[in-house]
């Protein structure tokens, strides 16, 4: 499935790939990333067997829960697990024989053909926050989350170059009914953008209502054969499903949809304070998760997503971008690669309540990590304070302009003639400056990323223009962005199909709140 | 000259070296940092060839120039280069094996020894920013430095756990005489802290007075046998070394002192635009700068250097925590390991005028690539602002709590059986937190590491508290630190000598404010 695209991929990891990519950096940004950089292997061998045995142990002795599904239950003892009550069981190597038939990479197909992304292997993905209740701008203060912002968010990550997703969840509208409200969702990722996107999780038929919509969009053939949207499911660390998220895990893998599993663990609460057993248990949690999409459909794609935090110690509270998370990705990334799974890693966290110094400095120290891990999908890339209470609209701005530089990263040192710039040296010679020279000319447009809101002027050119920091230049951006955004054109029998099924969802039950 | 001290170094890199630096990381801080996390090797062997078979074509082909140092050309031609007037030039090789006889390795001792870092290998050492003319705090704003400014910083420097290192022109007191400030600034390094630190460079005679100063704090004996101070010397990129500069290399290197060798090359002014022939330009200056402290003294301690930086599009100029230089500074450490130097790299690197979110990601995308680079010395590590013309108040403290994190991160992750904390799953079975089960009451105080600036309270605590962002608690810290900072004692007689040798030196010569 992830063949046939007509990309190139295996013949663009050279100089030539290099230099293509990074042209494709500086004028039109590429769908997704393909790395010219290396993974960074924090463990050897010895360490990353340490942690798998440890896993196995959690496996084989504790086991996980699948808490009011029969059917996961059903499917797992079929497949030789231990199966007694809501428990499973499995013998050392079983959870990794199953997920042998997950693709090591594949193509989230998008409703714009060139937006579609590469999820595996060399490849990243950047993708807005997920899942915060309130959302803060810095006129308007921090609030509960309207579909209007949810459709704000869908609309900046549509104009962004940056990222490369819709994203899921990005603010929950709390203005609409909890049973509904993934209707509005969906639709805005299909009308107000034409990046690809992920799905609802919070009930088995809401995960179906959003496969359905796809089916709207790209035919009910295309969709059995291919994947065009993503479900994210959390478990409920340590060592649960539960029916909700189990079912919809079914839901997706069943259609032929990739599931992200994502062990959620805020160290000290849902798993241990130390790294390495936090680590241990999330490899077990999202193994079998992986392995349960096989169960469902075997070649259905998945990812294998970790999500740590750490703790304060003064307060208890979770903390994020900090140095023990920060090494787990990199180990995780390490796991991810040696099960043949992509790799799903958090991006821009913090725990700070505005898009400060803070904010920037956790986020930065989360991100990098997870790039030199291999994370494949980034989902918080853009937006993500308060440890996910809040989606910001100044943060977003200030991430996604990061994200940018992060492609530059990602593009590695191109080491052709022209980068090495003899010519340059001889014109120039010891003690004269480049300025003028017949090299820089002929680089200067192309040679450094200029990212959008950093200041580089003087201090007094920033101070006459109204020594803003970094938040007000955000401010002022997103509005200017949001005034500017168009909807990329739909289909309209497609979209009049698309509110015909919103319209005949939404009249056959009452509002739920809960 | 680095072996001796009584440390432990090689037995550390196993386990049981992780476990006891951590336990020091949580307790007291380390004087330096050991690596417990492997170096990031982002080209092979064939860029990196490429990239050395460019620097020796530029020290053949083009050369370069010591301009009014009659002694370092007479070296340079005795040496076997091809000397034409202040050109010099090499056949391939020469410089290289020049290098030979700089230790991979030594200790720079400061006056309390246990406060001495090793410089080299797996260690890392941060020290503060340097050379601004301006300093700022978030009430007093962006003014010239003083004196009593340089005071401040060498004790928020002294009383912070995460700062190894005293640095050297921290700022410019620019109340005082350019002629005569030195002896300030290294009293004041000696007297307020205990740390070890850097001296003048900005003329041979004050790096021969910085020397002098430290022969009385340490005794002739001991300074001519161990490295006491270090000299932070940029060339004149590019190609260049000017009599100032390289006149007070050698007066370090005469001395047995170590002579920091820095290349600042801002791309398009001092170097070209394009990474690659940036790269291999500093790589050749520094080459040639390390091989004359060799030539002066084989075996005095030298430090490889480099600082690039890139430019904006938009204006021309310099911009900082770009992610060309990060790539730059991860080939640099490749670099620096294949010539067996030890290596300094820039740190918290930015080009904002404010302590906001600009400052903070800039410095993390320019710090953390150092680390996996494996920078043995940090400089600019803490409070750089404005591309270094600013050094501020906030930025300091915020940057030096970032540093603490780092100490984590290099750190590694610990695999022993209580990391993996199988007895806690046991305990806590599925479904169940860990709040309150043994293994977290047994490791909650050291699992993590909780930065002092970072907020994690909730929103409704933080608000309640006066909803400050990070700019603003790093002002109440460092007002905090300062009021309470206390000099370590100083032996009478030693402080005595020194202002006696102050006061000598200034009376024998006119003010000069130029």
């Amino acid at each position: 499935m992830d063949e046939g695209t007509g990309r190139k991929r295996g013949g663009r990891a050279g100089r030539e790939g290099r230099r293509s990519r990074r042209s494709e950096v500086k004028g039109q940004a590429p769908a997704f990333i393909t790395r010219a950089i290396p993974f960074y292997e924090i463990l050897g061998e010895e360490g990353l067997d340490r942690i798998e045995t440890h896993a196995e142990t959690i496996l084989q002795e504790i086991g996980v829960e699948f808490r009011g599904d029969d059917e996961a239950l059903r499917l797992f003892e079929a497949a030789g697990a231990d199966v007694e009550g809501p428990r499973v069981r499995f013998e050392r190597g079983l959870v990794r024989s199953l997920i042998a038939t997950t693709p090591a990479r594949f193509t989230q197909h998008a409703r714009n053909p060139a937006r579609s992304v590469e999820i595996g292997g060399p490849h990243t993905v950047f993708a807005p926050a997920y899942g915060s209740p309130f959302v803060r701008d810095r006129e308007g203060g921090r609030r509960y989350a309207s579909i209007e912002d949810f459709r704000n968010f869908v609309r900046l990550a549509y104009a962004s170059p940056w990222l490369h997703h819709s994203g899921g969840t990005i603010c929950e509208p709390v203005d609409l009914p909890v049973n509904k409200r993934h209707l509005d969702m969906v639709y805005a990722h299909i009308r107000c953008s034409d990046k690809p996107f992920i799905g609802s999780v919070t009930a088995p038929e809401r995960a179906e209502d959003s496969i359905a919509m796809c089916r709207i969009v790209f035919g009910e053939r295309f969709v059995d054969e291919n994947c065009v949207i993503l479900g994210n499911i959390n478990t409920n660390s340590p060592l649960v499903f539960d029916a909700a998220m189990s079912g919809a895990l079914r839901a997706y893998a069943g259609a032929n949809q990739c599931t992200v599993v994502v062990p959620f663990i805020l160290g000290g609460a849902m798993g241990p304070v130390t790294t390495a057993g936090a680590i241990a248990q999330s490899h077990a949690e999202a193994m079998v998760g992986v392995a349960l999409t096989q169960l469902v459909r075997p070649g259905a794609p998945a990812i294998y997503g970790s999500f740590l935090s750490s703790m304060s110690l003064r307060s208890g509270a979770p903390t994020f971008g900090m140095p023990e998370p920060a090494l787990a990705s990199l180990v995780v990334g390490q796991l991810a690669r040696r099960l043949g799974v992509p790799m799903r890693c958090g991006g821009s966290l913090t725990a700070s309540k505005v898009a400060d110094a803070q904010a920037a400095q956790e986020s930065a120290d989360a991100l990098m990590p997870a790039l030199l891990a291999g994370a494949n999908f980034i989902l918080h890339a853009a937006g993500w304070l308060e440890g996910g209470l809040v989606m910001g609209y100044e943060k977003f701005m200030l991430d996604a302009d990061h994200l940018g530089m992060m492609h530059v990263f990602m593009g590695g040192v191109n080491l052709d003639d022209n980068g090495f710039a003899l010519d340059g040296f001889r014109e120039v010679g010891p003690g004269q400056h480049f300025f003028g020279c017949a090299h820089t000319m002929a680089n200067y447009e192309t040679a450094f990323h200029t990212p959008e809101l950093a200041d580089n002027d003087s201090f007094e050119q920033w101070r006459d223009a109204g020594g803003h920091d970094a938040e007000a230049r955000a401010h002022q951006r997103w509005k200017q962005v949001l005034a500017a955004v168009e909807s990329p054109p739909l289909d309209e029998g497609i979209d009049e199909a698309l509110r015909e099924f919103i319209a005949r969802k939404k009249s056959a039950m009452p509002d739920s709140w809960y």
